[in-house]
């Protein structure tokens, strides 16, 4: 269903910053707007919101009866395969009045479909990656309360999983398990996320699944699911054998910065104070070049979300925000470690870890 | 392994163009040049290919020990979370003298990163998401085997599955079936694809999953999976229970504008026409409208590439070109029925239809 109020407040947005409309392709931005994201192919298709609230979707007619469906009675511009779609766009622009505008752009849309509109079409593109993300930014309480319970979720499986690891399976046998779980618990886009075994880890994006885990192995999984839409996010990296000793003071360098990122996220925080009483930790270690990304990302609707926490990112924590807290470090052919937990800045204003799984040292023996 | 001939014939097509570099974001255009495709988030990452054969990497940390992996001692130029990507992109463009010039983008590349580029560096952005879809639009004899292969994989899975499908089965059954048979005969990529039950197939891109099979039922299978990279893609649609006269009378256009696309589709063959011989037959029986989309598009690395068959893509057919021939035909709340093979032309110049189940009219009983 499409969400009015957010229309509302998204319209007042663009027009208290000049921009005279936005395009939405499909994304956990769309979702949150009208309720419904079609899968997004090469061809364009977006929704598009006006300053004066106005709506309407522009696609290929392969979505139209879909489109027709979740727009409510809102305009439907259809193009055909052996048309060019910026002749649809163009109408529906001039249509709204939207010719030599400022025109924003959500995440998703692609570079060469705004290259060949640019190409036809008057306009001035603005960056309008952040728009819904930020309308977002303070969950509501039902929000928190799915998140609480997606991550109790991946909780649930992290005590189940550590069972199930041993010497002999694949990155792909755990991850398999991993999605199999979170949708027992009732989970749902439940991918089985990240498992990197050794020196795998060390690519904190490794999206590999063929390697086995030896007698003695480091694994890493981040993983997460949704619950009404809200998703959860957490990385636990565990030994397989005993943890050597340089092993055990890397894991703990690291286990040190994840409790000083989260002690520092408190209700006001600056967002660049979160982010570097986390690394301080790892830089005073002597690892600072090895903690290779931010110390983590807003989380809601999408995977990775406002407010994200690192460095460059101006702004004070304030009540429903939610953010992950997942520092790590990777060095190239040897090892990843990392550590993720889930936080929110609660309704009381309180910082609430919402998985509560153990962080210590495990050795699967 | 970067393909160094390939490096060389894109630079060269570049250097025609008066196109002076081309950024390739991961996707099966990364994968064909380089080898491989690390996974895209929202951080700006891509290779980039100047017109003399120059080649460097631009990406986050995050991904620099994989780039540098598989860019074999080219440079790769990395940005930290908390700087802008835009700072180290005009690095890199300052270090090939690429500022002021035409600069190309594959198709992945996203927009609000482009508008960010655009508002801190001087260059002229061109599409170009065609320019690697044409260097490999003739597949060498190899890369045809490998086509045959996977096309003979969902064969088999047909064959399998007609016997699965019965009344009570929702479709993420069918779905997680296709996808594990596609597994056992050794496909690659197997995501079950789409199968959409009665008017759910009026979407041509439907990606729900929770529909059940009724006593009386039509369910359509589009699905496909790879060897060796290359991928196959099938749709066979059948009819659970009787087939009613009139679901006789739409299955047999169908599949009569699928059999006049195939025998349109002979080396030297316009394409415009042979989209135009399918389209005639579902036009004369009273349904243009319904058929919502081209006739086929092109396959390979991708599951979507040149050429496209449809009428405003001027080409003749050429030895070695592959393609999909799907007619469908769609009734908004009502029904979609549609019948696609992957269609080659051979190193003969022969028409081969690499599908070879059947396409005759199933009901299962």
């Amino acid at each position: 269903m499409i969400n009015k109020e957010l229309v509302k407040k998204l319209s007042l947005q663009l027009k208290k910053d000049g921009v005279s409309a936005l395009f939405v392709a499909p994304s956990g931005d769309l979702q949150f707007l009208v309720g419904h994201s079609p899968h997004l192919c090469e061809r364009f298709q977006a929704l598009l919101v006006t300053d004066e609230g106005e709506l309407c979707y522009i696609c290929n007619a392969l979505t139209m009866y879909e489109a027709k469906d979740f727009m409510e009675g809102n305009p439907v511009y259809a193009w055909y395969d052996h048309t060019a779609f910026t002749d649809t766009v163009k109408i529906a622009m001039e249509k709204y009045g939207l010719i030599g505008k400022k025109i924003a752009f959500n995440g998703t849309v692609r570079a060469f479909n705004l290259i060949r509109m640019m190409n036809t079409i008057d306009f001035e593109p603005v960056n309008g990656k952040d728009y819904l993300e930020l309308t977002r930014i303070i969950k509501t309480p039902e929000e928190l309360e799915n998140l609480r319970k997606a991550s109790l979720i991946v909780d649930k499986v992290f005590e189940d999983i550590i069972k199930f690891i041993k010497p002999g399976l694949t990155e792909r046998d755990v991850k398999n398990e991993i999605a199999r779980l979170c949708k027992v618990y009732g989970g749902d886009n439940c991918t089985g996320g990240i498992v990197a075994v050794d020196a795998n880890a060390a690519n904190p994006h490794y999206f590999g699944d063929s390697a086995v885990i030896g007698e003695h192995a480091v694994v890493e999984m981040d993983y997460g699911c949704t619950v009404g839409g809200m998703y959860s996010d957490i990385t636990r990296t565990v030994f397989v054998g005993k943890a050597t000793e340089r092993e055990k003071e890397l894991y703990n360098i690291v286990l040190q910065a994840n409790l000083a990122g989260e002690a520092a996220a408190v209700n006001g925080a600056y967002v660049p104070d979160i982010d570097a009483a986390a690394r301080k930790v790892i830089t005073d270690a002597g690892y600072g070049p090895n903690f290779l990304h931010r110390l983590g990302h807003g989380i809601g609707y999408a995977g990775h979300e406002a407010p994200y926490i690192h460095g460059d990112y101006h702004l004070n924590l304030a009540p429903g925000m939610a953010f992950s807290c997942e520092p790590g470090l990777y060095i190239k052919d040897d090892i990843g470690i990392r550590i993720e937990d889930v936080v929110i800045i609660n309704e009381k204003g309180e910082t609430e870890v919402l998985n509560k799984c153990t962080k210590e040292l495990i050795e699967i023996l």
